[in-house]
Order: structure tokens, then sequence, then C-alpha cells
């Protein structure tokens, strides 16, 4: 079985491989009457595009969102939108020796066991060149949360690259969109850049951590049991290209927490209730508590490396295998956008599945 | 929306209430032919029953388990089975000052503000008693399983209690299911349980960490890009109550590692390809390599605690509540059981998909 | 593979054999906070129950229904509701001979090759005591319908049996309770009688047609293009037991017609546009229009008859197999409430995803 | 709600409008290792293409595939293959006054009510060119089926415009692809394309009736209760632009039938079943039999005609409307390579389904 739609009410379906000629998606469920142009779309496109600095994968492309169904004189209609993007920098001779060999940690193995053949250009649709067609419809996305709920904000950063962590107490979202690593604390921004820069130099990669920041979602939203808004959330960031972990508030830590600590206590602030900790990350029992919503996700290091790595080939033979190319000695970088995207089409989903069953219509606290 | 049906092919559908006359699920999907009576899930269930030991909840369930349709003189004939657990030790006069205040660290606050209303006996819906269905359900998969695929073990086992860790060089699963903490190191249960029993007596619980081990799982399985097996995986686990973290392999310390720490190097061994190691946790682009499938999740303390929190009520006054009740120090501790029914259910549900699409034939290695 | 689920946001799950201990359902997704309590849903199946005239089987089932879950106090919860009926009445005895053949018209050879084995009590699952399920579940639809959407009416009638038709010009919604054929003429309802136990005396059966009317369903219901309102109206029709055609509108009448006499013109009435005819049967593009929804559908003659019939045996054997045991002349009459059910599952279901992607706010028409 | 997407595990999700650059779909689920190429999807697309008589839509579209994604080196790859058809020959000049006014037996009034705005140019989405994607992906299917299941044939063909009827006894399938009316019987094609003549002259349209034929097709195909292969085709044909009814095997006229009549008896021929007639169309149970499979549908008359009709505008005025612009006088003819192609998937659909759940072994009968 192949599986590539996401979502329940708000549907995207990706298609397209790193390269062939174009890839994209297909959005259903867009609610109508919401104004759309690819100028709405392209800026988020913009910030996972390659090539930016010096800091990830030199390949060029320029990722331009073209719309080709499911807009009428610049507002949606209601049917599906199909979103394209064609691939312009495709160096298909760079990828001659991994035809034969499977490159360690890639998928090449995996899909030639499960499929007898594979598409070994750039890693045919293994490639993280799919999610661009994730963050164009996380365009579309955050065009209708603009209208249906413009409250909600939805920001990614980087917390951890390798054995840099941040200082929570430092965190400034104001900062992320002002350096190249989406790292929201400006004092350690430069020295992250030289770390990697190191890093890249001594030909190796390293992991990274993100973590995504819900703010104002509307309470209320997620579908017990098999489909909370934290099993969703959790789905959207594995299925992202080398994430590993996915966690929820406190997270894994959680494990270490007591009763006591872990209770996130309530007291009536203003006539409403107000929660004094969010150990939670905003959800309980599957459903959005209306405070801020917290996950993170960890991505692996690039598997790609100028280092040679012990593999194996087709044939049965053994070989150390270099991955050449233009790779990202990080490419947890790449990821924020792309989780961004992933929780922005979540939290639409769901906005759209609760006024679906409830109407929208919240319960009352107090008189 | 409501949405409780898990899986693909083969699909769980779970209802019931903590106090309702029954609970159980609808299993569509099983392969015909299968030998399945009541006897082959009840084991599953007595292991996650509760009231074993002191150190989970003290409410005695018989869990016994019906089958009300799906199979014929001992065979599954393919059409949906239906799994009926009844309710027997009800105590609904312990909950009567709930129904007005919101227990923190539970669903009640976020039902009441979707639905409106909500059964607080026990937490209704959001109860973990709903698991037991799962349990069943897990039942189901493994005894197709030992059909279909025999070589597949799957193991849940502990490997950390609030401050206790597992030294993972010391990891037996023989001893798994010999003590009531599913821990797989005899020489530190002792240990462990007394840790539980002083957290116990001073009015607190803590979390925990549970790792679900799948061994000999067939490689080739899992549906790319949003049924990938590890995010198929990442949303059962994450379902379940109380979880708020997922890792597979490595998890959320590849944030850590460098491109040459992470590879999993290949070498031919009598003639098939080895895995020198096993960061990936077996699986590689969404799909199984064949290697252990390695999947970790956090549980969170028990949120119902005998020391009082501090909380709101329905309209709107300020509580110290207390949680009374026969509650589990360690609600980790039952989860170990749970994660391994969402485990058989994933893999069976993608060995089922795969046989669909790809007729199960695998790429080939060598000569 | 298995699907026994039926609908997208209000999703029904049927499970159950004819000789099971018990069938039911699993409804996911109502609305919460409609009053429901079984005494709502007790009358739909005391339609449809066998053994209340001589024109029925003569099995006597209580079908008495029971809520397992997914209420409180009267009050749906937002959650899955199970609704369980048990078996009373079975005779496996009456069912030796057809263990080891196929009867003609059945499911039985199918369901042999198919799965390798099958139930042959009574058909199993593929016995129309399925639909019991339905109607229960349709009876939670129209509770919920009667809360969000009072007006619409759903009724339906007999308007051929065998030879018989009905002047349609003499169609009187009010007498279709009035005698157990539910047939809308009282004119002609004994003489309907008659011709039905001519034909039972006969050892025969008989075939009839459905129709079900949707009154005042709100317009901009349908989900294009593969979800449209009439596709799923098809697709609920078509999957009740020996349905052969399901027909919206003119329906195959179409085919003989010529634009300028199936279009239907509109006007202006009262500053409201208004149909002059409705060969669309309310349905346009597939979504509703507004006017009366027609739905009909051919349902054969039974297949259990007391005429030999020339057929074979597992073993590879021939045989003329009388059927036995108590089986309706004219298994179109038990199917009446059926159609009704199935329509009031679709139509909510369309209700709660258009309320889900447009708000349930219309087009407007004048100024 | 939208919903384009259509399938269990081959699921085709369409998108486009008429008028806008391109229409497509993506076909998620394909087996690998299949060979594909535009060269295989073409001709299909040739049979629909409009402007290839003076008895079709005189716009003349090039209807060209391209195939974007999904294959490699010419063979499918198991990942999800996009097609696009690029619009070539728009006139949206032609389409001025129906911005204000609803066509009669048009969307147009439907769409304007759900979504609050339309696309009007050509209907847009609600545009028989969306078929022209189905037909594409229905390629996709046979080039599957031709591997998969070599002898299953599937032929659709016209058995009614308007008052002509076909003689059955004349039924030639070699004579389909010989006329441009898919008539199967020489003898008549030229009277029915001078009766079509006339009432295009007339400045009228005709209705059609299409009957699908599956030969060959595998017994054991369909997935009880809710995805059976009747449930599944009728809602593959109700889905078709202009459809109002679906009919399998004896249809409608089941319900004038006797039991005696109605069964289909079977004897043992060379040691296999055999059946003696094939009143139920080659499903019983919603599983396959192995005989032919039979499917009608029946297609209203164009509702573009050149005869003026009484309608509304959106201002709420009243017009008599003339639908100029170039259309068939008969869409069911162009509607015969669409049931086909919609069969093909569902049939593949299914295959795939029932290799999942059984592996694909049937039951025997004989020693």
């Amino acid at each position: 079985m192949s599986y590539n739609t996401f979502g329940h009410l708000f549907r995207v379906t990706t298609w397209g491989e790193s390269h062939g000629p174009a890839l994209g998606c297909t959005v259903d469920g867009t609610p109508p009457g919401i104004p759309l142009t690819e100028a709405d779309i392209q800026p988020w496109l913009d910030r996972r595009r390659p090539g930016q600095s010096r800091l990830t994968t030199q390949r060029k492309e320029a990722d331009a969102v073209c719309i080709l169904s499911g807009t009428f004189e610049g507002l949606t209609t209601g049917t599906p939108i199909q979103l394209m993007i064609e691939n312009t920098d495709q160096r298909s001779k760079d990828y001659g020796e991994i035809a034969q060999a499977f490159r360690p940690g890639h998928a090449d193995l995996t899909y030639h066991l499960k499929y007898g053949l594979r598409d070994y250009r750039g890693g045919g649709r293994s490639s993280a060149r799919e999610t661009a067609a994730r963050v164009a419809a996380g365009g579309v996305a955050r065009a209708v949360l603009g209208q249906l709920a413009p409250e909600v904000a939805i920001t990614g950063y980087m917390v951890q690259i390798g054995e840099r962590h941040i200082d929570r107490a430092r965190i400034d979202l104001a900062e992320v969109t002002r350096n190249p690593l989406f790292c929201p604390d400006a004092s350690v921004a430069d020295d992250w850049a030289a770390y990697l820069d190191a890093i890249r130099m001594d030909h190796d990669s390293v992991g990274a951590m993100v973590e995504v920041l819900i703010q104002n979602c509307p309470p209320g939203l997620g579908a017990p049991i098999y489909a909370k808004l934290d099993t969703d959330l959790a789905a959207a960031m594995m299925s992202i290209n080398a994430v590993k972990g996915v966690e929820i508030g406190e997270g894994m830590a959680a494990a270490a927490l007591r009763g006591t600590q872990n209770a996130d206590e309530m007291r009536m602030v203003d006539g409403v209730p107000a929660y004094l900790s969010n150990h939670a990350g905003g959800i309980l029992g599957g459903i959005s508590s209306g405070q801020d919503i917290v996950v993170r996700f960890a991505v692996k290091p690039t598997s790609s490396i100028l280092t040679p790595r012990r593999s194996v080939t087709k044939s049965g033979g053994e070989v150390d295998l270099v991955t050449k190319g233009r790779h990202d000695p990080c490419v947890g970088i790449r990821a924020v956008p792309v989780g961004e995207a992933m929780a922005a089409c979540v939290v639409l989903d769901h906005l759209l599945m609760d006024r679906g069953q409830t109407g929208g219509v919240r319960g009352k606290i107090g008189n």
C-alpha cells in the first residue's frame, strides 16, 4: 500500500520525486471564499528553500508554487486546490554510484526491499524535497486560519543543534526569522553557525531538535480516541523525513516526574479558569485546553556525508560510500518550516472537524 | 468530530466508558481461517487487568472478553469480530465531587469545553479503561500474526520509573513477565517496587517510560509518506492515555548525534546484508528494514492522587481537589500490554497493506 | 478486505451474524447533547421487525435495542454509541443441508470462494438480519436530525411489488404506516396483500421497488466529486441486501428523455427561486437543491423459496435445493425501513460534513 | 466538506476545472514494477476526447496526458503517480451571461448555494471535463490489471439513446469501437447517428443508457458490507456527471420477477460449478461470483441546449436562458469510456484489497 494523503476534512495528498519534472499536492476540503493567491503561499516556501545560506544545501531551487485549480478570481471555491512546484536544478549525474549501492541511513535499501526497484536519483520519493509540497499546503492552511481563527499563531524554532541547547529563558520568538538557523536566541546564533560550519568542514553532519509553538489555539479541538490532537500532531511530525521522536509538553521528561509536580493546577482569574503551569503542553485527553500547544521533534543528522561509511550493493558486494552532492549539514534547519506547516494543517483540520460535530459551540464555566 | 477507529486494513473501532455496562471493540479486516477463541485473547487482558498487585489500582475487574461475532467453529470468518468486556466493579459513588470540579491533569475540562457535557464517572470515555478494548484487539492481531508471520515477537517492558532507569546491558526479556512491573532486570525489580510503594504512601504518583521491541518484523512494511510504519507507531502510542512522547531507535537523543555516529553501516554476512548497529530502530524512510524495531513512549504520572491540587469548578468556583478512588500509582505499568497490543495491530495492518500493494514480494540482494 | 463502516463524519460500523449471540453497531460522530434513549430507537426497529404479519418471515425476534455506551443522563456525549440487539429466536437446526450446498441467489458460494469458509447458519454475515443494526443507527440519525434540522422528513414506501405498480397520483404518505406493506395507496393495499399471499402459497417469492422521499432537505449538502449526495445515497441503498438498482429522480427513465423535457426550469416565487418540476430528484451536481429528494431502489425476490432449485455442493455434487426455514415472500417489504434509515444516516453525515467545510452558510439569491 | 478521492487501496484523487490551466489526478497505491508510459494511457483518453465526430462537442482538446511522478525508467515505483492534462481550448468569453444566471439542469445553483461563489466558466469543477482525469486513472488501472489479471476484459457500450434501444441478441462487442457512438450493433449505428443529428438540429439533446461488461473478473472480489463490489460500482457510476441511475444484472427489472425466475441455478460442468443464467449480474452478497459482471447506468440528456429554458439570476431576476457554446447532443456517448475507467479502477481496487485480506487464496469446490 501507498498512502500519500494526510488529514481528515482538510486533506493534503502529496506527489512527486526529487528528480522528476515537478512535485506538488492536492489540498482538498478548503472552505470557500478564502482569499488565496500564489503570493500567500510563496513566502512560506521561501523560508524552506535551499541555497539561502552556507548552512543549507547549495542546490538552487526556485521553489516557485503555481496554483492550478481550486481558486477563482482570487478566492478559494471549496474545490480541490492543486499546487505544483517545478524541479529546476536537478543534477542526476551526481547520483551514479548510488544506483547500485544503498546509502546508510537512507531509505535506499528499504525501498528496494519493498518495491523491488527504486528511483535512486536523490532518493526519489523518499527525498526531503517532498516537504516542499507540505510547506505549500501549510500556506493554504495558514490562509484559512487567518480568516477562521486569526488569533492562532504558529511558530517553529530550533531548540537544539547537536551539543548546543537553547536556554529556554532566553527564547525570543521575534528573533527566529532574523537568522538562518531559526534560532530564537540572538546571543547564540553566531556561535551555532560557527559550530555548524566546523561540522561541515569536518565532513560530518549533526542532529537537531525543533519546537513548534501553537499560541491561542481554540479549546475543544481533537477527536478522541484515535484522532486526538496530540496523536495527529505526533503522526504529522513523525512523517517528516529524518524525524525520530515527537513529544508534547513535558514529553519524554514526564517519565521522571511525580504527580504532584506534573499537575497543571487551576485558579479562576478574571472569571476565567487559568492554568498555573503547562506541563501538558496544551492538550488534555487529546483535546486542546486553550493553553499554548508545545510540540517538539528530534531530527537525526543528515545521512549524506562526505566521510566514507561502509555499505553493500544490490549485487551483494561491499563498498565504502561517500555521499557527494549538495547536502545540508543539518537537515533539522529546513525542517522548521515543515513542522510549522504540518502544525497548521493539523490545527485547521481539527477546527473543521470540530465545527462539523459540535458546531464549534463550547461548554461554559461560571454563570 | 469523534474518531474511534484505528488502522487501515486491520481496523479496530473501540467504544465504551469507564462506568457504562460494557466496553469493547469491532475488529474489521481479520483474514479468514485463523483459529480464534476467547482463550486466545484473555491472557493478554489478564496481563493488563487491574488489582493484580498492590502496585496497581485495587479496582477488581474480571475483564472477561466475549466474542460476539466474526468467528465460526473456532475460526475467523473474515467478517467483523465484536469483542465485549462487561464492567463489573463500578463504584459511581466515588465520583460525586468531580461531577462539578475539573481534576488537574485529566480530560475533565477539555471534554466539558468541547462537548458541553461529560460523563464524569471515572472519566467516562477518557478513562484508561478504554485500553482494555485495545488489548483485546491486540490479542486478535497476535493470533493472526501467529499464522501469517509466526517469527514476529513483540515484547513491551519498563525502562524507567521516575528516577529509576534500566541498565540496558542487563535487559533480559525473559524476566519481563516474572514481576508485576514488567521490569526486564530481575536485580532491580524489588527496588523498583519499594520505590513505587514509597511514592504511593506519599500520596503521590510517578511517570514511566515503556519500550516495545518488535523482533523479526518482515522488511518492507510501511506505507510512505503519510502512513509510514514509524508514523503509525507514533500515532498508536501517542493515542494511549497519558502518553506525552514517542521515539523510535535513538529517538530524541538523535538530536545530539553526528552523521558519522548515527549511520547504521552495513556489511554482507553469510550472503545477506547485515547492519552493524541500529540507531534507526529498524525503520528507514518509514519502511521496516528487518532489524529490531524499537519504540519507546513516556507516560506521565497518574493525575489522580491523594495530595490536594488546586482547581476550579463548573460554576466558576475554586477548590482544592483530592482524587479519591482506587488509582494506579504509576499508570505506566499497565500501559505496557497496551503498547504491545498497539504494536501488534500496527504490524499486522501494515503486513496486510503491503500484501495488498506489492503481493509481499521482496526486492533481492546478491545473485 | 472487510469493510463494515459507513459514512464520513457520522460513521456507522455494523457487526454480527444471523445466528450469533447478538448483532449491533457503533455509531461514531454523533453531536453531543442530543436527547437519546432506547425509546427513541426502538420504534424504528419495530417497523422492520419480523413476524408482524403473515406477509413477512415468522421468525420471532424481539429486536430489543440496548445502548451500551455514548450517552449520559439521557443525552449523547459525543463519544461512540454502541447499540446491541440480541438474537433470541435462532433455530440452527433448520440450516443442516445448506452447510454443504450453495443456495442459488444467496452469497453462500461467493463467501465460500472468498473466505474459504462460511457461517452457513442463516447466511451468517450476509443475512439481512444485519440490517437491524442499520435501522438502529438510523434511529440515532433521526434523533440528531430532529434537533439540528427538524424540518427534514424521511419516508419510505413501496411503489411496486412484482406486477403491481402504484398509481403515483394516489400516493398518500399518511397511509404508509397503516398497512403492513408500507403501501402508500389505501385502495390497493388489500389487493397487494392478496397478491403476495398467492405468491407465498405458490412457494414462490417476488421482487419490489421501494421509494424513499426526503422532504425539506437543506440545500447545499453533498461533497463533490466522489462523495456527492446522490453517490452516497446510491452506495447506501446498493449496500442493502438484495438490492439490484438505485435511481434518483427520473432515474433510468432519464435515458429516454430530451433536454427540453428534462430541464427543471425555475422562476422566482415570493422572492425565492422555485423549480417548476423535479426531474432531477432534488440533487444537481451532487448537491441538494432544496427540492424533494427522491430515491428508488429495486429489491430482487427472496432467494429462499420452497420450490426446488438446482444447485451444487461443496464437494462438487449436484442437488435440488429447497430452502426451508421462515422466510419473507418479499424481502422488499422489510427493506423499506432500512432504506429510510440509510437515507437518514446519509443526510445527517452530509449535514455535518457541510457544516465542517462551509460552516453551513448558504449563498444568497436576490438582494 | 469536499471529497475528491475515490477508492480504498487504489486511490484516485482528481483536481481541476473546465477552464483552469490544467486538470489531472494523483493515483496512489499502484503496485510497483508495472510498465507504464503516457502511451499506455493516451489511447483511452483519445476515446473520450471531444471533437472527434459531429456527434460530440466541437471543443478541440488535445487531452494529452503527462506523467509527472511515480514512474522510473518506464516502470511504476509504487509511489503516487501524478497525471496532468493541460486545458488548451478554453473560450471563456462564451460564458458571460451565465456568470449571473443559473442554467437549469446544471450545478450552477447548488454550487452557489453551497459555496457562496462559483467558477462559472464551463461549470468549473462540476464540468464533465473532470472525467478526463478519471479516464487517465483508468488507463493506469488497466495497465496494472494487464499484469495482475490479464484475463479481465472491460467493455462499455451504448444500449439506449433516447427512444432507440439495442436488440440484446445483436450485441457484438467487436463493433463498439467501429462507430463514434460506441454502439454494439453495426446495423443500427447509422440510424442512431441520424437520430442524434435530428435532435441536434432541433436544438435539443437526449439521454442514454450505458452498459459496462466486466468479463473474467476473478471470483471473491468485494468487501462486505459497506464496500461490496456492487456498492462501489454503484458509487463509481453515480459519481459520473449526469448519471441518474445504476443497476446490476436484472437491475430495476428485478422488482417484477419471481424467486423461481430470478434464481441463477447451478450445475457442475467439467468439474466446476456453472451458473445456468446470470440474473445477478455476476455479484452475490457483494462479492464477484466469476460470472460476467453487468453494470448499466442512465445518463440524462445534456442540460446545455439551444432551446431557451426559464431560469433565475443571482440577483433574483428571471431570464430565458439559451446555453450557447459547444456542447454534446448526448453526453452519454462520452460517458462510455468514463464508465469503463471507473469499472477498471473498482476492479483493481478490490483485487488489491482482497489480496491484502485473504492473500487471494480461493475456497475450493470438489475434491
